[in-house]
């Protein structure tokens, strides 16, 4: 070999080496390594200390977004994620209409004349508008917004259809995308430019029905959140200063995420009548006179969706309550080499047992890829799949399977003549379980703190501080650039049905008197 | 009574009965007539010999859509017409799902620079888009257009996810919006500005796995159209010159609406390698070299639901299959005011029948409005509500219900014991009858020609005239023009899987050899 050779070899290597290094560094940052077998990720990013790596990294692996679709903000919902979207949609959908919600479907755009109507609306909503000034080739007289909300849509009709007293209450939901134009950095399913919401717009003949109306919405969001999601939060009833462009008052759902900041996971508003009289919204009372419509409205995001992935997930990946897992079971036939019993056997024991589950509404996935058991099991913990089967040779004899937990990788042989019942009992074990974790973790996301030092570890540590507080008036806007300063979170709002402080207990900030609980966080 | 008063009392008699003529003008110019009953509405339209005017009154009155909205073109819909517009895409994303086709979501805009990658479809859908030109006050880069239709997004997307024949076929499906800037006169879910859609992408490693993926998505198809909405038509093969903006080839089911003219209710397209190519869509095949794609997409929209409408609709209104219908039965108890039977002992009986059966899938709504009777009974009818329920004093008694089918108005009483059995019998026979009906009024619809004469008179009676026709290809665009100037209507194309005319037929048209039997029809 020549000197020359010897040395073109050496620097090839030498390249390849920093190739190498190069990729193991870029993996690193972005917090995955592989290991020996090229299919096989695991994650290095852990949850609770590098929750956004962690985030970003399972949306890509477990297909649930695919960021590279060429608009900032607009991921595109690939199969996995946009099942586990559709079916959080789904839920909410069912509970509207068990209370009688009629379904609506209204434009997306709104012209601007109508976005324009309520003050504070505009001015809430106004400069994040995408607009639309061209229809083929004309210019548009009026520009076009694509909604940001479907308020203004919605209450121009409202108008039209209400009468009477005998036409309240009304009440209409509709599942449809909102737009946005985020300039803060975008974040998928929690900071986008195109939101997947499902939104309730409701008229009522008075301020009681209306304020009844709402609490009925929240009965209906906690059952989908916590009794199907299994994820916690707060109903904080935000400042004044943090109020829905043009709400009376606004109550949301404060979740607290794996990394300590809170995400919004619902957002309900009073409206009383500031819509109804730019919208003229009027009804012929029972002593007949007109008089305006007193309306509430209240929406979700795929936010909710984001919760739900954030919450139940864990350093193996996701972990999805039955009510949104793509598959509740995946079915990993062993082929083993010298297996005693046939491969073909062993398959269609398979195949029959997906029929079996399917039929019975368990949702079912055999993997028969060509794959070792291992890596495929990585794969489906990856994915949140809640039980895994393995039917092996010994299984088959036995007419068993191997019965694996997602969430506790507890093992046991199952029989296969009750296999249903054994499953969808197992399944119910899966939900009451992640419903008891979430709940766990966020009841200790919640401290109660009477110093400000207490104050900031609560922040540090992550979740709410719950602190004396002099006002959530506009009076208390103030206060708030202190509390950001003190902790770079803010105040998030009072906890509806809390009694306020004791008489003479002091403001944390202020040292004024405090006049309620507030709940800082940092968010998102 | 003085001269004074007496005028004054004529002159306001008078004035009384212009008014009424001047109303009684514009409702007969709107096709309905006001009986002696303020609420009652019948229509004077006849659906056959004035469809269009029959079409728009029954959406307006059987709470369809609304039109004020304030953009032309984008029609509200309203609960009852969400809820059948809803189902019909229900049943068409169940059958894609049984196929085992993935649900997405891609963004609605779309950058100006991927719509432009593929030429004949810029041409064919340039001209027609909303263009989003401004995010809040910032004119954006790149102009973003609101889908026409995906093929762009989604190919865009496709060439990152397929790298090997393992990855293929490829098959998803979303159901959105599009948007088009019409400028013909729009009509509501036929020609519209924004149009629920239901869309199936795929990518095949071969011509054969796709034109296979095109005949099952057809059988997916009939299934739904045919056998579960019950209407029917042609699959059309388009001449070359109409077809879709990209395709090699596209196919349609042309539907005979009761006006005469056709309605385009699905197209299905061939795409072959047409984008695959702009938008590098490869795989490794087997042979381990890299390959095009093959490409098909297919869809159907609100027109579904138009030809729902109208072709089971009469001239009392709505006439609905029990898979779309809001309600299949309707219960009205009758009230009477010397009942034997306490008012609230009817009522609650009712109240109990409407949780059979809604506990048994039977989709129910009691009327206790404070309306008689009769008048319920038209309003109803008119909302097309397969089964009416009365339960009057006798009926009770019996422990019985008088049962009023809305096809026939065939009149039985139903013992309750067993009621929930004689529904699901009955709406098998309402949708079994409609049906049959709907395929009689298509075959009757489908009128073979071998003179100029005969077209033409196929063609004024309305539906398909069948002619032998020299070539669908672009040479037979000219005969085309002179099939219009002949009938007002235009060649759709030719009959799938039909035989060519013998040797030796001639053109109707040209008199050139006959190549295919052309199927000529006026359109919407």
């Amino acid at each position: 070999m020549s000197e020359n050779k010897q040395n073109n070899q050496k620097k090839q290597k030498q390249k390849q080496k920093q190739n190498h290094n190069t990729k193991k560094q870029r993996r690193k940052k972005a917090g995955t390594q592989k290991t020996k077998q090229q299919s096989k990720v695991t994650f290095s990013a852990d949850k609770l200390t590098e929750f956004s790596i962690w985030y970003e990294n399972i949306l890509e692996y477990a297909d649930i977004v695919d960021k590279r679709y060429p608009i900032k903000g607009m991921p595109v919902f690939k199969p996995y994620g946009c099942f586990m979207q559709t079916k959080t949609m789904d839920l909410i959908e069912k509970e509207w209409e068990s209370q009688d919600i009629d379904r609506v479907k209204f434009p997306t755009m709104i012209p601007e004349t109508f976005l324009n109507k309520e003050q504070d609306h505009i001015k809430g909503f106004g400069s994040q508008c995408f607009w639309v000034t061209h229809g083929g080739l004309d210019e548009l007289n009026v520009r076009l917004a694509l909604r940001p909300t479907s308020e203004t849509a919605m209450y121009s009709m409202f108008s039209l259809w209400i009468r009477s007293h005998n036409d309240l209450p009304l009440r209409v939901y509709q599942t449809c995308d909102v737009f946005r134009y985020e300039t803060k950095q975008t974040r998928p399913l929690i900071r986008v430019r195109e939101i997947p919401f499902n939104e309730v717009h409701t008229v009522h003949s008075s301020v009681e029905d209306a304020l009844q109306n709402l609490e009925d919405a929240w009965k209906g969001y906690y059952k989908v959140i916590n009794d199907q999601l299994g994820i916690y939060g707060l109903r904080l009833r935000r400042p004044d200063w943090d109020k829905f462009a043009g709400a009376e008052h606004t109550d949301v759902l404060d979740s607290v995420m794996p990394s300590g900041k809170v995400l919004q996971a619902v957002g309900a508003h009073y409206l009383g009548q500031k819509f109804a009289k730019p919208f003229d919204i009027k009804f012929t009372n029972k002593d007949m006179k007109e008089e305006l419509g007193y309306m509430t409205c209240y929406g979700v995001s795929s936010r909710l969706l984001a919760t739900v992935i954030g919450v139940h997930g864990d350093n193996k990946g996701l972990n999805l309550p039955s009510t949104v897992a793509r598959y509740h079971v995946v079915i990993v036939p062993i082929l083993a080499r010298k297996s005693k019993v046939p491969h073909e056997d062993l398959l269609s024991k398979a195949e029959e047992l997906s029929k079996t589950l399917q039929s019975a509404g368990i949702r079912c996935k055999i993997d028969n890829r060509q794959l070792r058991p291992g890596e495929k099991y990585y794969f489906w913990e990856m994915k949140g799949v809640p039980i895994r089967l393995e039917l092996g040779q010994y299984d088959y004899q036995k007419n068993e399977v191997r019965r694996v937990l997602r969430i506790n990788s507890e093992k046991v042989q199952h029989p296969l003549d009750n296999i249903v019942e054994l499953l969808q009992k197992d399944l119910k074990f899966v939900d009451e379980t992640l419903n008891k974790r979430a709940l766990e973790f966020h009841n200790s996301r919640v401290t109660n703190c009477s110093t400000i030092e207490e104050m900031q570890e609560a922040i540090k540590k992550g979740g709410f501080a719950r602190i004396p507080y002099y006002s959530v008036g506009m009076d208390g806007k103030e206060g708030d650039k202190k509390v950001h300063e003190l902790t770079g979170g803010e105040v998030r709002g009072t906890l509806v049905g809390e009694e306020p402080p004791e008489e003479g207990t002091l403001c944390l900030i202020t040292n004024k008197p405090a006049k309620v609980y507030a709940y800082v966080a940092r968010s998102y």
